[in-house]
């Protein structure tokens, strides 16, 4: 059977970027893979919307996230972390791990956070110096309100914001000069395209004076040395060479495509299935600020998720995310990123209502997929 | 031009394997990831030569040195590093990026350690809990001693012992549990013959002791997570799904070929390279024990190792690696690991024939291919 993914990483990956992977692999310490590396570097500075370094891991998403914590932040250090989901949870697994303190904010999953709720935990505890949050937390389909934090800790010289972009960036507006996020991390697997594998990450000015202070270990995950050996165009370790090849192509046609189109590009996919859910009573699991990198549905509960995604997957050959935790059997997530366009929303959209129709649900079958097509052929 | 790669890391990657890795990705939560994952799994076993479990880190061969650390020891502990090289000196550097104190045992670029210098440092020094060692100095081209070493360890219950294989395992026999070593790194643009990202590591029932008691911050990186979860063959974290199924097609291969049919086919490449830059004058660097992942040669001093490399580079296409820090203009690098037969062999060795020559140096142009040809003819 054919299959389709529509899971919040792995996402598809475009053949021609799966192409130039397969091509014979070239030596990292050459002058024609450093010519890749700028290429990559001013691409991934574009994508980040910064004048600094973007730093690339050898290392998935999780990587990314504790290299954050290592380069900023110290043993006793108290980080106050918004806790609304399975990611909001691992920022304090790492944060302890580090024997940093952590200050959860938890947050009713499907909810964003209030900002005025921060401001009031830092205003509660003078001593916390790091904010963590997920700019889109993949686990609900939330988007946190990532620009409105980033304004609260902007006006604190000893308090650094950083963010889980990983299925942010790219997706939507996350522009980290302008708004002042001091750390940033990003995902190879997610809007990026590519196989998991690489993870990325951006650090403010005030971020690097915390890297200063830091006293957590790092080696492998140094952003110091990393960023020494990106300006000479190279890496301080071997690098994952063909991953940042495919990135090469991936950025071409981010470059091509521009930026605020890519952001729309995502809006209008997750509006399209989000609004044909609703057009046949499947209530989305965010409300108020859902995340454009995928929409969270609940499944009807007389049904269950776990009968619609297992005759997706046994049906048609598509993969969809379940919930997890408190969301299992609960929810189903359909991913927007990745090599994902207009056909592939019809197409998902006219499935699930063939499931649906096949597990017995009541509705008026071709209203989710009219929405969508709707939605999707407006300007 | 046409591209050759004799470096030790990244390797030519068979052809069958990248397009393999080009297929359309799947995702790794998904009964058909589980069940290569479940065969990679035994693979590994196989080639490490172990009952334990071999784990699969998305990062370069650095990043599972790292998670070797930070999994077996605590700050302030004390370890003897043998530093006959650049790897040799990382190890230390990561040592004391977490705070562990080092005592390194200088052994001269090109020779390998003696382990009566390991026995006399442990019985100097009865504080140091670790030692740790390349099992194959992939700067000098030396192979240290590791089943002497391992016999020195494996008396003693305080003491692991923590192996840099990344050139070594798959290359030469390096059984985990038959010689009790108590770490054992690995990587995968190495005799893997895959694109960089990926590294593993087995760790032994002692190994696990230290663990228990270590206080290293580890997260990303906590073998004891990524055993609860291969045990059901998944991963903690995203793993980097492309290179397992690229690994997956290369450990079919090597299960095919055999554990001692790869080792004898890396001796005898080194020796037949080995012996015929002899043939020509051209000196080894490692006298007494080469490591059969590459064979290091001293260029002519009055043509030195520079123009050696960039004739290779801009004549033939061929990329070998030169010598770093003191060895630097000095000897040249010519990799035997990766998808390289005996074909590629007299290729390298008749270019640097050519490029001998066209250098001006005086030899018996043919020499030293003919002695090639002869060992790799030979059963």
């Amino acid at each position: 059977m054919k299959k389709y993914l529509f899971t919040p990483g792995p996402v598809p990956v475009p053949s021609e970027v799966l192409i130039e992977m397969a091509k014979p692999i070239i030596h990292h310490r050459t002058a024609e893979f450093e010519s890749i590396f700028a290429e990559v570097r001013e691409g991934l500075k574009y994508v980040y919307e910064t004048e600094q370094e973007v730093f690339i891991l050898a290392a998935s998403g999780t990587g990314a996230m504790e290299a954050s914590v290592a380069n900023t932040l110290s043993r006793g250090d108290k980080a106050l972390v918004v806790n609304g989901g399975k990611f909001g949870e691992r920022w304090g697994k790492i944060c302890r791990a580090y024997g940093v303190e952590v200050e959860e904010l938890m947050v009713e999953w499907g909810k964003e956070v209030d900002p005025a709720d921060i401001e009031k935990a830092l205003q509660a505890d003078p001593l916390i110096s790091a904010v963590l949050v997920q700019a889109s937390e993949t686990s609900t389909g939330v988007k946190h309100p990532t620009k409105e934090i980033a304004e609260i800790t902007g006006k604190r010289d000893d308090v650094i914001l950083i963010v889980d972009g990983i299925t942010g960036v790219g997706v939507f507006p996350l522009p980290f000069d302008k708004w002042g996020i001091d750390v940033l991390v990003g995902g190879s697997q997610k809007a990026f395209m590519l196989p998991p594998g690489l993870s990325f990450a951006a650090m403010s000015d005030k971020a690097w004076k915390f890297y200063e202070k830091s006293n957590l270990p790092k080696f492998y995950f140094d952003f110091k040395t990393a960023l020494k050996n990106a300006e000479k165009n190279t890496t301080t370790f071997t690098p994952a060479v063909t991953l940042i090849i495919g990135l090469a192509a991936v950025l071409r046609r981010f470059m091509a495509e521009g930026r605020e189109n890519m952001h729309a590009r995502h809006a209008k996919l997750a509006l399209a299935t989000r609004e044909a859910m609703r057009a046949i009573g499947v209530e989305p699991f965010v409300q108020d600020t859902p995340s454009t990198a995928l929409t969270t549905v609940i499944a009807p509960p007389e049904i269950g998720a776990g009968k619609v995604i297992a005759s997706l997957r046994d049906d048609y050959g598509i993969t969809v995310a379940g919930g997890q935790d408190q969301a299992k059997g609960k929810i189903f997530r359909i991913s927007h990123i990745g090599d994902i366009d207009k056909t592939d929303i019809l197409s998902i959209v006219a499935a699930i209502e063939s499931v649906l129709d096949g597990l017995g649900y009541d509705f008026n079958f071709g209203a989710a997929t009219k929405k969508a097509a709707k939605i999707l052929s407006e300007d």
